[in-house]
């Protein structure tokens, strides 16, 4: 009826899905540039992450108007419905991710004031996946994929494995040799940071399997038994 | 027209706000629990709230769901329409609170396992302070009320001060006496749980503004000759 009035609802879906994946590609860049910059001790690399947020705020401003454009506009029901309350939902994850690229920045910006505590392994490695998770579960979300989705969930466990592996390590390194307290500790934050950003990619894999096959996999919703 | 067919949609949204009301009060209660279990050294109290997330994870499925209902039968515009996905993205934003709740009792539960490292000031501020706003940022999207968001927002700046000072006079301690490392870690991550849960009502006194206002006042989108 008003189809010709308004722009065909799958093209402005399109676009919020185009739109989504750039917010995506943006976050991880800064994260890997803040995780470049503490590997590579590159201050200057870490004070563009610092400075650079404008890009990802405009485009989480953006993204919301469009949602909100296309449920006034299109009043979409079921999985069009659901597609574009998860959009809603993982853009919110994604400016989280863009902060918290501003929080290992913050860090690493703190840590290379001092000597290097360690061979950074393991967190480069947290960053590798923490990527890949969001990766993952945006192109999840674009191909409604539930089976990328579901892989996503898995990955998490790596991401809480390594962490405690880094808190472990730094926990020793910091009892043998007290001067080591302060910069460790900047590297468990930055560990944690990590795994807050598995967990942003966890929750689009969530929402997203939501979205396809209606069922709730949040707490368990969905498992037989459970409460 | 399908008015008679429907429940009516205020009546409905006056439901969701009741239930968003009611889980907000189980994330505060769940946290005031984990922290009066570190001041008392209650360690009975702190696995009661490691052990207690299935009524918010119910509630937050709960609303989840009325909210597609209401968005979906209702298909509601304006103000109505940011209501329900400003409820949308508060119920996840609580389900997160009650989350950090268990992260704090997690924390609170390896703390109890050492002696004291300091008597507990700061971090009960920051647990009262963390409450409160959680409570008026809640209140502010009952209410419609953008007074008391903003006052949630000016309130966010004593959290972080609080969280700084709790780091510094920690990692003093720990430089002083290396065996108060491990505990001492524990609470710097109880302070920093703390101050997401701030971050948590900050995000809701901005939707609150936006909800009102349609003024988005996030990354300073509504200031002049902000980019």
């Amino acid at each position: 009826m008003a189809d010709r009035l308004v722009p065909h609802f799958q093209d402005e879906l399109e676009q919020l899905k185009t739109r989504l994946l750039e917010m995506g590609g943006l976050a991880e860049d800064r994260v890997r540039s803040a995780v470049e910059g503490l590997v590579e001790r590159d201050t200057a690399l870490v004070d563009r992450v610092l400075g650079g947020d404008v890009p990802i705020n405009q485009l989480h401003i953006e993204i919301d108007s469009r949602c909100f454009k296309l449920l006034a506009l299109h009043q979409p029901m079921a999985v069009d419905l659901r597609a574009i309350v998860s959009a809603v939902k993982i853009n919110t994850d994604l400016e989280r991710v863009g902060d918290l690229a501003i929080n290992i920045a913050e860090a690493v910006r703190r840590y290379l004031r001092h000597a290097p505590v360690k061979e950074l392994i393991d967190i480069p490695r947290m960053a590798d996946i923490a990527q890949a998770m969001l990766r993952d579960s945006l192109d999840s979300y674009v191909r409604q994929d539930i089976a990328l989705a579901q892989q996503v969930l898995n990955e998490d466990d790596e991401l809480d494995a390594l962490k405690t592996q880094v808190f472990r390590d730094l926990l020793t390194i910091m009892l043998q040799d007290p001067s080591t307290i302060e910069p460790a500790l900047d590297l468990i934050l930055i560990s944690r940071h990590l795994e807050r950003i598995g967990d942003h990619a966890t929750n689009i894999a969530e929402d997203v399997i939501f979205l396809v096959s209606a069922r709730d996999v949040r707490h368990h919703a969905g498992e037989v038994g459970a409460s």
